[in-house]
This record gives C-alpha cells, sequence and structure tokens, in this order.
C-alpha cells in the first residue's frame, strides 16, 4: 500500500495509467486519505460530474491484514446530491483484495468522455483497460455474473449500476461479497454517478498470488488481534444482537423507543414494525434455507449479515439491513419483508443508495404519486429508476430533488441528503449529527443512538437538549478515525464500552505499522478529517446555515412522545469547536 | 397607497382579511417594499412553499399616477428557485389599479391548505374571497376569459396558471394587459409556486369608483412629466429601437456582437438570427394585422409591445420579447418564429418563466430528450410541463433540476436561476450581474448591456474585464431604485444618457410625494435595497462562492470570441463594495 494509481480518463484513446509512490499522502487510509486527496485536488466549486472532479477509491490503514473485522473500503470525492465532500464506504471483498494488490488508492480522474463503458482489470501483473460496450446499462447482477465467466469467482469487483451509468444523484458504488453477489455498497452521496461521469463501469481487482500484508511487530499484532477480537465476540451487540438478529435488530428497538420515522416522518412508531423487525426477518431466512449470521467479507468477526432467499429458497439479496428495511418499510408503510427484499434487490442491482431510495419514495407517496403501503407501487415506481424514465430520473436524483420537482416541503434533508432510520426529534444526538456533519444527514458519521437509545458508551436522555452536542461530536471525531482504518463501524459498540478493546484497535495499527500511536493520535486524526472536510465544504460555500435540520422538524411535533426538535442553532454552530 | 392588505391563508375556513396601516414600511414602493417586508417578516431558512414564507404585491412609488411609464407591479417571497430573497416584477394593469385602490402592498401568508383554489377579489368597498374550485388547473387564458365574463373587462387580474397551483419552481404570476390578456408575467424565480403554496389561483382588482393618485404639488409634477415623456421620446431607444421592433431589436445586434447564447451557450451567434430578428418579427405581425407598437398598459409611452396574430390573423399572444425568443430559439435552435409564439403562449397559459423554459429546454437538448432545433418536439416538452407528468416536473423545475436529474454538467445557472440572453463571457459585465445580483442569473439585476454593447451610459469593452465590476455595480444599484418607482427598467436608456431626464424622474418623485430628493438619495436608496436583499441571503446561507458563474465557463470558450469568463473571484466580491 506504498503506492497510488491514477486513471485519467481524459486523455485521446484509452486513460491513461500512472502508478505512482504514495508520496506526500503517506500514514492515510480510508476516509483520512480520501478526503485529503479530494480537499487537496479537487476544486470546490467544480460540478461534481465533470472533469475536475475525481473519484477516489482507498482501503484503510489495517485493510488486508489479518486484523478482524478490517475489510472497509473508502470512496471519495465531491458529492453530485451534497455538492459538498463525500466519502461512503463499503464492506465486500474490495478492500482487502486492493490493500494486497499494494494500492493506497486508486484515482479516477480527468474528463470523462460520452459513452464509454470501461472496464479496468488490475492484478499483479499491473493495470489493463478496455472499453466493453457489452456492459452498458447491465445490472450489478449480470455484470458481476459476466465478470465471473471472464475471471473467475475469486476476483473482488467494484462496480456502477445503470444508476451509476445515467449519473443519478443516488447512485452507488457496489463491492462484491464473498460469494460474489454485488451487495455492499458505498451508498451515500451519488458516488456511482461520478464514478459513470468517468465513465468506469467496473474495476475488477485480482490479488492472485499477492501475500497478505505482514505486520512490521508480528507477535505484538496477533496478540492484540486475539483481544480484539475476543472483544468483539464478547460485547452483547457485536456478539449477539448483530450476529444473531442483524443490523434489523434495531427496529423493534427504535420503534420501542418512539424514534422509527413513518409515514415519511410523520411518527415515530410504526404499526408494522413487528412484521419487519430483525427477529423476523431472521426467522424468515433461516426457514428458506438462508442463513442469518453471515459475513459480508473473510475476515468478518461480527458475521451481522445473512442470505435472504425467496419463497422458493433461491437467492433473492443479502440480507436486507436495518435503514434498508426501514426506508423502505416504515418511512412508506410497507409491512411486507418480501417487498423490502426485492426492493433491496432493485437497490443493489440499479446501483442505488437504499436510504435515499427509500426515503425518495416516501416523499413521492407523499406528494400523492402513490400510496403510502403501495408496496407493489414501489417497486414499480423503482422499476422506473431502473430505465431511467422520467418519473425515474426524478426519484434517483434523490429526496430533495423530487420534493422540489413535485412541490412539496416535507423532504427530510439536510445539505440535500435524505435522514436514515432515526427520527432526529426523537432521538436528538442523531439530529445534531444529520445537522452538522460534513457528509449531509448521516447517520454513520456520528452514531449517536448508541448513548442516546442502547446505553452503549454512556447514557443521554435522548428527548432532552442536554449533552447532544459533546456526544455527537465525540462520536463524529471517533467515526472519522474508524473509517480511516478500514475497520468496520461496528466495531465502536465495542470500543466504546470496553477500554481493553480501544487498546486492541490502537495496539492493531501500531504493531502493524510499527507506530506509537496513543488514543490522544487518535483523536487528533479524527479532528484533522473533520476538518479537511469542513474546510472543502467551505470553500463549496457552506455556512453554518447548511448545518440546520429542516424547518419543519422544529414546527411539528413526533407521536409518540409528541416533540420538536429542540437544540439551539448557536449550540449546534458549537459541535466542532474543540 | 397608505395601508397594506394581508391575508391570512392558515385559518380555520376562508382566509382572514386584514387591512393595516403601512406603518413602518411608509415610503417604500415595489422592490424597496416586497423587500423589506421579505426580509423582516420571513425566516429566511424556511421553505419557499411552507407557512413561514409569505407573498408581497406591491405597486411602485408612482404606480397609480400619470407619470408617464409608471406600471410596474413587483412581487417578492422567498425564491423556490434560488432558495434566495426575490423580487420579479410586471407589466400590465395591475400596479395602477392596485395602487389606485389605495393598497401599498398585498401580503399572502400562512399556512397554505391543500386543494384550495381562491379567488380574491379586491374594489372599493373591499376584499371578498371564495373558494372556486371550478378555476382549478385552468390556464390563465381562459381563467381571465372566466373572469372577463364574471366582473368584465375593466378590471385587472393578478394570477396563476397550472405550473403555480402545481408549485413548479418555474412559476410566474401574469397579469393582464390592457387587452385582458394575461400576458405580463413577474417571471422570475418561481413567485408563482409561492402563490400556488397559499391556495390562491387569482386577485381580481376592480378600481370602479376609485381616482387616479393625486400629487402634493401638482403644477410641478405636469411639468416634471412633460420633460420625462419627452425624454424617452426622444432617446433613440426607448423612442426608436424599442416602439419599432421591440426588445427583439437586440437579437441582431447581440448576434453581432456574438454574445446570442445559442445552442445552451455552446456559441456566440446563431445562423437563424435574423429569421427570428425583431424586424422580422415586426414586419410578420404588421402582415397579420397585429400591431408592431404597443404598450403592455394605458400608462406606456415606450410601447414596446405588439400583438402576435398566428396565420389566420387570430390573436396567439403578444408580441414575444427578445429574451423568450432567444431562449426558444437561438438556444434551442428553433429558427420558426411561430413556434417560438406558440411555446411563448403556453409559457403565459400554464404560467411559466419563459426565460427558465427556454434554457430548461436547452438542457432537455443537451441531454438528448430531443434534438436541438426540434421545434415540434419543444412544444410537445412544453404540454408535459401543463400536464404536470413527471417529465414535466422536471422541465417545470427549471434548468438547474433538469440538468440535475439528466445528469449533466451544462446547466447556465446561477444560484439556480438561469442565465438570460446574453452570453457571459462575450458580455462580460452582464456575467458580474448574473453571479452577483442576490436574484441569481438576471439581466434586469443590472443591464450590463446598456454600457458593454449599446454604448448607452459610456462604453466598457465587453470582452475585457476592465471595468465590468463597476459597471455591473452601478447599474444594480440604480436599478434597485428604479424597481422602486413602479417605473418600467426600459427608462434606463434615456435616464442613463440624458441627465434632464434623471433629474425629471427625481422630480415625479418630489412633486409627487412632497419630498426633496437628490440623486444621491436615489443611490442611497439603491444601495439600501440590495443590502436588505444580501443580508436576506446571507442568513440563508449564501456565501461569496455563489456569487460565481458555474465553472464551464472559465473552463469552455465561446465562438466567435473565442473568451471565456475573465472576471477574477476576488473581483466578484468587491461588486458590493462602495
Amino acid at each position: 500500500m506504498d503506492k497510488i494509481l491514477r486513471i485519467d480518463v481524459g486523455q485521446t484513446g484509452l486513460p491513461s495509467v500512472k502508478t505512482e509512490a504514495v508520496g506526500a499522502y503517506a500514514g492515510l487510509g480510508g476516509r483520512a486519505l480520501t478526503s485529503t486527496i479530494v480537499g487537496k485536488e479537487v476544486p470546490p466549486l467544480c460540478h461534481a460530474l465533470g472533469p475536475e472532479n475525481k473519484l477516489v477509491i482507498a482501503p484503510g490503514l489495517l485493510s488486508g491484514t489479518p486484523a478482524g473485522q478490517s475489510g472497509r473500503l473508502s470512496v471519495g470525492c465531491k458529492s453530485p446530491l451534497t455538492g459538498g465532500i463525500k466519502e461512503a464506504n463499503a464492506g465486500g471483498q474490495a478492500a482487502q483484495v486492493l490493500a494486497r494488490l499494494g494500492y493506497a488508492a486508486i484515482v479516477l480522474e480527468g474528463a470523462g468522455k460520452s459513452d464509454t463503458t470501461y472496464l479496468i482489470h488490475i492484478d499483479k501483473n499491473g493495470v489493463k483497460i478496455e472499453n466493453d460496450q457489452r456492459l452498458k446499462l447491465l445490472g450489478n447482477y449480470a455484470l458481476i455474473d459476466e465478470m465471473k465467466k471472464r475471471y473467475g469467482d475469486k476476483v473482488a469487483c467494484i462496480s456502477i449500476g445503470p444508476a451509476g451509468e445515467m449519473k443519478m444523484a443516488s447512485a452507488s458504488i457496489a463491492c462484491t461479497d464473498m460469494e460474489m453477489h454485488p451487495t455492499r455498497h458505498a451508498g451515500r452521496g451519488g458516488v456511482g454517478a461520478v464514478m459513470g461521469s468517468k465513465g468506469v463501469k467496473v474495476i475488477v481487482l485480482d490479488d492472485a498470488g499477492c501475500e497478505t500484508r505482514q505486520p512490521k511487530e508480528s507477535e505484538a499484532f496477533k496478540a492484540a488481534n486475539k483481544v480484539w477480537i475476543e472483544g468483539l465476540k464478547k460485547h452483547p451487540v457485536t456478539g449477539g444482537g448483530l450476529p444473531n438478529f442483524g443490523t434489523n435488530v434495531l427496529m423493534n428497538i427504535i420503534n420501542e423507543a418512539g424514534g422509527l420515522p413513518t409515514t415519511n416522518f410523520k411518527t415515530g412508531q410504526y404499526a408494522g414494525a413487528s412484521k419487519i423487525s430483525g427477529e423476523s426477518e431472521a426467522a424468515l431466512e433461516i426457514k428458506r434455507g438462508g442463513p442469518a449470521t453471515h459475513g459480508c467479507h473473510r475476515g468478518c468477526v461480527i458475521q451481522c449479515s445473512g442470505i435472504y432467499n425467496d419463497a422458493n429458497g433461491n437467492f433473492l439479496t443479502k440480507q436486507p439491513e436495518y435503514e434498508t428495511v426501514w426506508s423502505h418499510g416504515a418511512n412508506c408503510n410497507i409491512d411486507d419483508l418480501d417487498t423490502i427484499a426485492m426492493l433491496d434487490r432493485l437497490d443493489d442491482d440499479y446501483g442505488l443508495d437504499t436510504i435515499e431510495m427509500g426515503a425518495t419514495i416516501g416523499v413521492a407517496m407523499e406528494a400523492g404519486l402513490l400510496k403510502f403501503g403501495d408496496g407493489a407501487g414501489a417497486i414499480e415506481l423503482m422499476k422506473e429508476v431502473g430505465k431511467g424514465s422520467p418519473l425515474g430520473r426524478i426519484i434517483g436524483s434523490g429526496a430533495a430533488v423530487a420534493a422540489k420537482a413535485f412541490g412539496i416541503e416535507r423532504a427530510p434533508v439536510v445539505k440535500g441528503q435524505a435522514m436514515p432510520a432515526y427520527d432526529p426529534r426523537a432521538i436528538m444526538g442523531m439530529g445534531v449529527t444529520y445537522a452538522t456533519s460534513p457528509m449531509g444527514a448521516d447517520h454513520t458519521a456520528g452514531y449517536a443512538v448508541t448513548a442516546n437509545i442502547l446505553k452503549v458508551g454512556g447514557y443521554v436522555d435522548p428527548l432532552k437538549s442536554e449533552g447532544q452536542i459533546e456526544l455527537s461530536r465525540n462520536l463524529q471525531i471517533a467515526t472519522a478515525a474508524i473509517d480511516s482504518t478500514g475497520m468496520c463501524l461496528f466495531i465502536a459498540f465495542a470500543v466504546l464500552d470496553q477500554p481493553e478493546t480501544f487498546q486492541a484497535l490502537i495496539d492493531l495499527i501500531n504493531s502493524f505499522h510499527g507506530l506509537k500511536l496513543t488514543s490522544d493520535d487518535v483523536t487528533a486524526l479524527g479532528k484533522s478529517v473533520l476538518a479537511i472536510e469542513r474546510d472543502f465544504n467551505a470553500r463549496a460555500g457552506f455556512t453554518k446555515e447548511m448545518d440546520r435540520l429542516p424547518l419543519y422538524f422544529k414546527r411539528e411535533k413526533i407521536p409518540p412522545h409528541n416533540v420538536t426538535f429542540q437544540i439551539k442553532d448557536e449550540d449546534l454552530d458549537k459541535v466542532f469547536n474543540w
């Protein structure tokens, strides 16, 4: 991981390929690396789909090592959805493989030509690029089937579906999982549209003949990894709730807490919650022969995923995540898991962010295009997105644009990006994160559900304003650091509650890289990443006025707690005072 | 004009009506009044279609008086298109009639209900409101025909078409002209959507029994008005070019100058320009029996308009303005006047901004939805807008949203609003105005074509950066003042070139209101209006980074001069340093 691969798609003929030393970017991984490159190299006022934008794909500091849970791949660029800087990350196999191939990052840059469908193949011998029009507008599933035929099932793929090719602002970038399904997505902010704007359809990574990355201090690394894995296994969330029921273990919990956005954020509880809960989902998966405990990449300890088969026992999709089940389920009043799983499959196949899609369908329902609860209608609507019809283009542009097109106020967005599965009024720490994250509304940017609801890392009353600023600040800092390691964010549960697990993470980094970082250094890294991101956004014209929820969250009370968002603007402006 | 009419549509049952003294807003008219009320009463971070926004409709300081050319009506609100403050103004009869009824402003406020179609009737006896569902989704022409049946042809109407009812961000507000045609529009920024969000379809103004407003100093006023009218009649633009050929006299001039945006701002000259020029248009109008010299309201001296009949000699639309002929013509490569006139008719009927629509059709052509030059396709596309189909909603949302939905970079917009008929690279003073006006890209906000091309008020080379900042600054200040008087902006030609005509304007205001203003006071008024508007935008989160043209205007050279936009960012930031 000492080199950067730059692919300039703006050259005459095929793109140019340049491998350069990591240089000034040495020591950075994941989000720290993507945000640093974007912050330094992309003019903040450029158009996200224009030649000046770059797509940076980077494994984390520990990717490709034997460290448990180190499988996240970061993708960074200027976002077509928010207009600000974006880092979205994904699980699957790609981060590990890319790291073993020795690349700290791939940078796609230059002016995309119309009508190219590049296949980039990278192995230990180098990089090959072809313009393969046969791949044009293939869904991710058909595309990956074709890649399997050509390259076998040991490769990892990073790809876009038709949504990315059509440059929709909700388009995701898919990474293949252990079974070579394109189910793990860098979902948010339209990163897939930026890949599409560069004319790149798929990057095939083959690490045959490459070694697992070796730590500088082997024994210390092994010891730390043992403590690390034990820590993840013993925590009730990472060792119990997540493996047993997946992320959707949250459905009943958040519903019970009255913070489950229902009917396009009109109420905080959904009558159909139990029908679509993680418990119901896992039981159904097991019944249909798919495991309900399963990892998205080979280094996964937590195993929060599963396989969702259809009624005939055939693979339909991976276990839909909580946010997906919420967005297409509670938010749209759809209480049928098969419908939700089909929507998840379509999201993955077209290459779309499931959160943005569910929120946007909710906006379309609010606008009267279809009724809340109309599952068949939601599937038809999603197919319009895949076709790229005018209606599909509205939906594929996300909740903010859809609300503008349909002339309605109630778009649950910040900085143009849809809110995830936690109502910011009933879980106010999440509201602070939504409002202030440089990413737009993003639950992963500072997951205050921990202390607000799960009582992990302490407790802060979700219905009161006290303590939320500090909570969100500390989580945003910690997350920015974790996103740079290549670690799955779910490690946070164990890390927040178990000091020895946190120490083991630091020991992993230190022993691998031969460093002597302390927890203060980790905090400093997180702060520096956030500072880079906020600087980019400031130069793109973002002000504190963008660090606000839509006004209606201050006006409309959400049942059952009947609360509005209570955090004062001047307090939101203190999140980044450190 | 000593009272303000407030209509709160958020009350149970029919809207409440309150007439209050003008109070703290005394002495303000037109844009000064709308921007002051919006700046003071509308929370800048509210949603433009939400209950906190207000629509302010105000005649100018001289509206309803015998002063020549004083027929403009200002409409102000937070804009659904730009997200900033908006003042759009229109000709027609409404300003004069509203002023004679004694209202300094009508303010529509409160939370609009779904599915109301209010008809507000105002005469000397007061205000009557009914919810008349029979008017729902009527085009402006059918609506006004119905109003004529009910109220005769001596009233003036302010109305929205289906686009405003559907809350499209390009929706305009129509004012009737002397012939009771709904042809005079407060076009820009989606003001019609705000009227639609309040559930108001039409305001009928009947000044029967009301007096023309009387000056405080009658003889001085008469004398000033004589000098004033003589000044307008003797200037070659207001006394020659405009009455003879209308605003479209500019087509050949701007084409010759190489600043006519063609093919979605790709070149600065259009091969078909002469076919759609003001000269051709006037000749065709005369041939078909419509006058080519005609006013939009009874107090008009310049008579820049005309009547465009179809091939059978039947009324089709008013003489399409230069910006309309450009936007639907050169910008879309349509060189057929009948097609352009039909598009103008549809714009007026649906209630849409002709500039935004033409620019958006250009974006759709760029995106490949239809071919440049496809006039029949453009008409079909416009009909989609009228129907409110998904495609129509994309187009009706304006050029910025359409470009986002279609995934293309080349949207010629600033602050979300489409540029008018002057390429900012080849006429750089206009580029400064587009970039910096608080209204978004707007030619009327500081019409640098005067000195850049027409050599009115001096000469500043349009292809060089020198002098453009000062030019735009001075014009923006002057315009903000003129927009507050109720005067048509075309007076500027005579006022800039003829000191005695400028003095006559000040004398008109002074003698009418019993004031002793000097030219310094006029400048101060303009500056104060701009300061209010910029303060609103700053509180809405606007920064200097929004005072920029899209990056591609710095990247792509425009033929025939092969220039990019040369004004430096730091110089743009000096426009409002005074």
